[in-house]
C-alpha cells in the first residue's frame, strides 16, 4: 500500500492569504496576515458566524491578490472544526462556487491542498482552492468548556488559533510548486485527554512523514524544513523522539506551526497553537511567500488532525489522529 | 465556471456493498443488502459505535466481494452525519488504510465516488474507495430530539436510514462505469425547518442536475434514471417542479432513493428515507448491480445533502444544501 504520489507535472500555488485575530496579530508572525480582526465576533452576533467570516475574508483576499473572481475557480475544498463544518459552508454559500466539503480537523489545509492539486492535475478544472479556519471561542465551547465557565487550562493544552487561510492551485508554472503528497493512515495510541492533542497527533505525524521518506527515498536533510502542524511543544518533542527511535534525526530542520504562531514568553498559550487556522495561516501567510521568493527551497508540510469527538470521547473512546503531508518546493 | 468533468477514460466501480438495519430489511429493497443488523447497537454499547460498525461492515463486505484486502486500496474517502464524522473515523481506524475525510451530509456517497474516481484517474492509486453511513438513533438525537423524548414527527420529516454503503473504484474496464461528474454549488432558499429537508435540498439537486444537462448537452431521456437522494416525497415534487419551470420534464425517469428504501404503505416513514446511508445503500445494494448486469444503461446519480447544524440553526440561520451528480453507465 503506497501512500505517496509524486506529480509528473508539479502544480503551482498561485495565490494564498491568511487572516487572523488579535492574539495572532500580537505573535511573532503578526505581520504575515492579510487582515487582522480585533473583534472576535467579526461584527456578527455569534462566534460561529464570526468564524465563517474568517473563511470568507481569506477567500476574498486570496482571490483579490491574484485578480481572480469566484467563477475562475472550478472547485473549493474546505472544512473546519465546527460540527457540520459550518465555518466553511456558510462562507462558501455566499461565494457561489462548486464546493466539496472535507473533514480532517487540523489537517484540513493539507488535505485541501492535496485534493485541489489532484483536481487540477486530473484536468477537472484549471484552478481549485482550499480554505479552512478555526476560532478560539467557538472551538473551546464545542470541544471543551464554554469560555464563561472560566475553566483552568492544563499545561499540555493548546490555544486554538482564531485564523483562516485560503489558497488556489493551478497548472501555471511558477513557485511555490506542489510536487508530491502522502495520504495519512489514522493512528491512535490510546490518548484520551482532549487537552493533550499534541501527544495524540505526534504518532500520526511521524507515521505519514516516515511513509513519505520511505516511499520517495528522500531524507530530512533534503528539506529546509519539515513543518508539522500543530503538534506544539508536547507533540513536537514526541515527534522527534519517534523519528529517533526509527533512526532518523529530524531535530535539525523540524518546525511546528503550533510553536511559531505565538510567543511562548509573552503570550499565555500553554503548549502552543492549534486549530485548522493555525497551520493554514502559518502556511499561507508565512511559508508559501518564502517558497515563492526562493528563501525556502523545499518544505515538507505535514498538517496533523485530532479527529476527536466530545460525544464519542464521553463514551470512553480515545482520540484517533491523522496527518497528511505535502512536498512544497521553489523548484519544479 | 464549469461544474462538470467528463472522464477521458471512464473508471470502473469494481465492488460495492450495502448493510442495513431492521427497518431497511423490511422495505421493498430488503433483499439488496449484503448484511442486515436487527440490533440497532450492532452489539456495541452506543448508537454511535453501532453506526461506526455499519461502515466497517460495509467496507469488509465490499472488499470481500472483490477479493480485496485493505492494502489493495490506495485511499478511502469517507464521512457521515455525526459530529466530527466519527462513524467513519472509528471504522477506518481499525482498517489501517490511507484516509481522506469528507463532509457532504447525505451527498457524501456522491462526493466520495467523485473523489475516489479522480484519485484513480490521476494515477495516485490503482484503487480508491468511498464509504458512508447513517443511523436513525444517532442522527435523531444529534439533529433533533433524543428518542426517549418521544417527540411527534411532522408529515414533512424523513426517516434517517440505519444503513451503510461502500464501493471501490479502479481503472479496470468493466461496468458500472463512472463517466462524468458535476460538483454542486451550495443553494439556500431560506428553509429553516430541520424537519423539512426535502424542501431545503430540492433546489440544490436541480441546480446540479441542470448544470450537468447544460454542460454535457445531454437530456433527461438519455438516462434510464435520474436518481436523486434523498429528497423523498416533498423534495421530489419540488425537484420536478423546478425542472418544469426551466422547461425540462424529468417526471418520466426521475426516481429518489428516499422514496425507494421504505414502503410508504407499510412503514411509518412520513415523507420517506434520508441520511447518508439511504442513497449509499440504494446505490450500492440496488442500482450498481443493475448497471453491472446491463438492466440499467445510464443513471444520473445526484445525491443531496442538507448541510444543517443545530448550533447555527439555533442562531437563526437557514439550511444550506448541496448536491453532487455522477453519470454511471453500463457502457464505456
Amino acid at each position: 500500500m503506497r501512500q505517496t504520489h509524486i506529480f509528473g507535472q508539479p502544480l503551482s500555488v498561485i495565490s494564498y492569504a491568511a487572516v487572523g485575530g488579535k492574539m495572532e496579530s500580537e505573535g511573532p508572525l503578526g505581520d504575515c496576515f492579510d487582515k487582522i480582526n480585533d473583534d472576535p465576533y467579526l461584527s456578527t452576533d455569534t462566534f460561529e458566524k464570526g468564524e465563517s467570516k474568517l473563511q470568507k475574508e481569506a477567500m476574498l483576499h486570496m482571490m483579490d491578490k491574484a485578480d481572480l473572481s469566484p467563477s475562475d475557480i472550478g472547485a473549493v475544498f474546505g472544512g473546519d472544526l465546527l460540527n457540520q463544518c459550518t465555518g466553511t459552508t456558510y462562507a462558501v454559500r455566499d461565494l457561489r462556487m462548486p464546493f466539496l466539503g472535507i473533514y480532517g480537523a487540523c489537517s484540513t489545509m493539507a488535505e485541501g491542498l492535496i485534493l485541489a492539486s489532484l483536481f487540477v492535475s486530473s484536468g477537472a478544472a484549471e484552478r481549485a482552492a482550499a480554505v479552512t479556519s478555526s476560532h478560539f471561542c467557538s472551538a473551546e465551547r464545542q470541544y471543551r468548556f464554554p469560555l464563561n465557565y472560566g475553566g483552568q487550562r492544563t499545561p499540555t493544552s493548546q490555544w486554538t488559533a482564531t485564523a483562516g487561510g485560503a489558497l488556489c492551485v493551478s497548472a501555471k508554472k511558477r513557485p511555490p510548486y506542489v510536487r508530491a503528497f502522502t495520504v495519512g493512515v489514522i493512528e491512535d495510541l490510546g490518548v484520551t485527554d482532549a487537552a493533550n492533542m499534541g501527544a495524540a497527533m505526534a504518532p500520526a505525524a511521524w507515521s505519514t512523514v516516515s511513509a513519505f521518506f520511505r516511499e520517495t527515498g528522500k531524507m530530512p536533510w533534503d528539506f529546509d524544513m519539515i513543518l508539522t502542524g500543530d503538534l506544539a511543544k508536547v507533540g513536537s518533542r514526541l515527534f522527534c523522539e519517534l523519528a529517533e527511535r526509527d533512526g532518523i534525526n529530524v531535530r535539525e530542520n523540524h518546525a511546528d506551526c503550533g510553536n511559531m504562531l505565538y510567543s511562548f514568553e509573552k503570550q499565555d498559550v500553554h503548549a502552543g497553537g492549534s486549530g485548522c487556522g493555525c497551520c493554514a495561516s502559518v502556511l499561507c501567510g508565512h511559508i508559501l511567500p518564502k517558497i515563492a521568493s526562493g528563501e525556502l527551497k523545499n518544505v515538507l508540510f505535514a498538517a496533523t488532525g485530532a479527529l476527536m469527538s466530545p460525544t464519542v470521547s464521553q463514551q470512553g473512546e480515545s482520540i484517533p489522529s491523522i496527518s497528511h503531508a505535502v512536498w512544497l518546493s521553489s523548484e519544479e
